[in-house]
């Protein structure tokens, strides 16, 4: 019997947040990756969105909190703004130490990384990547991001990864400029789902009669995946975001990276293409999953802060 | 004092091999990086290489070796072909036990990886990379190709990073098809040596005085940089190989990099250029030196064989 906590008879109680562009999730849950209580709040300024989440968990008797944060964030240990949000456009969140504030406002340890990473690192406990040792984990929504882990622990260099921002070879048919106010037509440009909106006149779900969209989309992505693959060879490559409930674009991919590997990496992975290349096992409940594993290794003093 | 070895006074005696497409080299040396002795022979099949390796190395003493070898090779730990080198196009090599055949034969622990992975671990233990956490090397010569450390371990998934072979964005002037057996033009087939001589009909040292080769080369090597920064965020970036011998290249890269990513990485690193993207500070030994640290890591038992 673990000595930290109480409420649920065993093991500690931990908080888990999932920022996104548009909503925060707050949950409670255990190491086990169970979720006893949730809360979902659409994403305001700090002032506003922030009191909420410590309100949420002011009576969880919660022992340590882990967060998915959107990006960039400062996710450098000896950095003096770790846990804090970096520069962005999101009105009021650039330089917000959302970490330490939701840490010291609870008075629990914690830790934090993008909401991508940490959707990677809850495949690798709990879902479709258990086990992968370089796990990859893609998310198409309102924008594309990668998170990467190996041997289940977050990839940081001199920051997070930004895959979706790599270059991107268009598709012949394709005249649309790109969403990316950095890149223009970078793979997120071309491929998140306001691009697919900008391009096409109408959102993802009213352009499911249309094969030309898919294809297009296909295109994109398959040439991230080739690029991550030829990069960082990951033994498994879970997909999610909001574009790919498309659950169609599932073996465009696979089909398209195999045409495009053309057998350069012939490995058993490569040869189980449905296996290799799958949904999120999660329900969208893979970065709340993947707070509760840096909640408990920030009570352990594994990383994080207190 | 450590108790291996007693050759050169301290420590144990390592050996490193390093095979290319073109000349295999075999040295002599220390865990603080001095060779002592070497030899280059001429690349053949196994059965004329190999012998020449043992005999080189038979009245050496050593107490190890690492390979730092021409992919893609077999690195996979819990494979019962780890360390031979994987289905390949070169003559006799193919599903070749390399590192079995060098260790039995000299009766020494060993181990092998990527020459670019085993050049990485070269310049983060001696040479341009120290201390980077994640370290990214690129040898740009007969191919392309990118070796990955983590804190000072080479990088692992389902196989090696094979980074050369990601898409290209075509420069606009580019009708060159490219050389990849496997891909045309990706930017191992569009800006390697052999893709340098077939496009303009030259080799890059007789090309010097025509900047449009090198304003090419810059703009696919570039966003082959951009998109490994995007993907692993490295905290420096090495670059090695005869290509790069063209100085030139450095300022052009940076120049181009800087654009595409256009202040999206905001980081201390992409702040000082100069100091991120650089050349490799061995002279050419980094695979071999890199050999040395293999060596001395299976020599503790820490990977490889025996």
């Amino acid at each position: 019997m673990d000595s930290f906590g109480a409420g649920m008879g065993e093991g500690p109680i931990l908080g888990a947040v999932e920022t996104g562009g548009t909503k925060i999730i707050c949950a409670v849950g255990d190491i086990d990756g169970r979720i006893t209580d949730r809360m979902t709040i659409p994403t305001d300024v700090p002032d506003v969105s922030v009191p909420k989440i410590l309100e949420f968990f002011s009576d969880k008797d919660i022992d340590a909190i882990g967060i998915g944060a959107f990006g960039p964030i400062d996710v450098i240990p000896e950095s003096e703004n770790y846990g804090s949000i970096r520069k962005c456009e999101r009105r009021g969140w650039s330089h917000y130490p959302l970490l330490r504030t939701i840490c010291d406002g609870l008075g629990v340890p914690g830790d934090m990384d993008t909401d991508v990473n940490t959707a990677c690192l809850g495949e690798y406990r709990y879902g479709a990547g258990k086990g992968a040792e370089v796990l990859l984990y893609i998310t198409v929504g309102t924008g594309i991001g990668i998170g990467i882990t190996i041997d289940g622990r977050p990839l940081h260099g001199m920051m997070h990864p930004e895959g979706g921002h790599v270059a991107a070879v268009r598709h012949p048919d394709d005249r649309f400029e790109g969403t990316c106010p950095f890149h223009g037509g970078c793979i997120e440009g071309l491929a998140c789902g306001p691009a697919i909106k900008g391009r096409w006149g109408a959102e993802g779900k009213d352009l499911e009669d249309r094969p030309e969209v898919w294809e297009m989309e296909a295109h994109y992505l398959s040439q991230l995946v080739r690029n991550c693959m030829m990069t960082v060879a990951p033994n498994r490559i879970v997909m999610g975001g909001g574009v790919m409930q498309q659950t169609r674009l599932f073996p465009m991919i696979r089909q398209r990276v195999r045409e495009q590997v053309n057998g350069y990496m012939d490995c058993p992975e490569t040869s189980d293409m449905e296996n290799y290349i799958v949904p999120s096992a999660l329900g969208g409940d893979q970065a709340l999953l993947g707070g509760f594993v840096l909640a408990h290794s920030a009570l352990r003093g594994k990383g994080g802060i207190r």
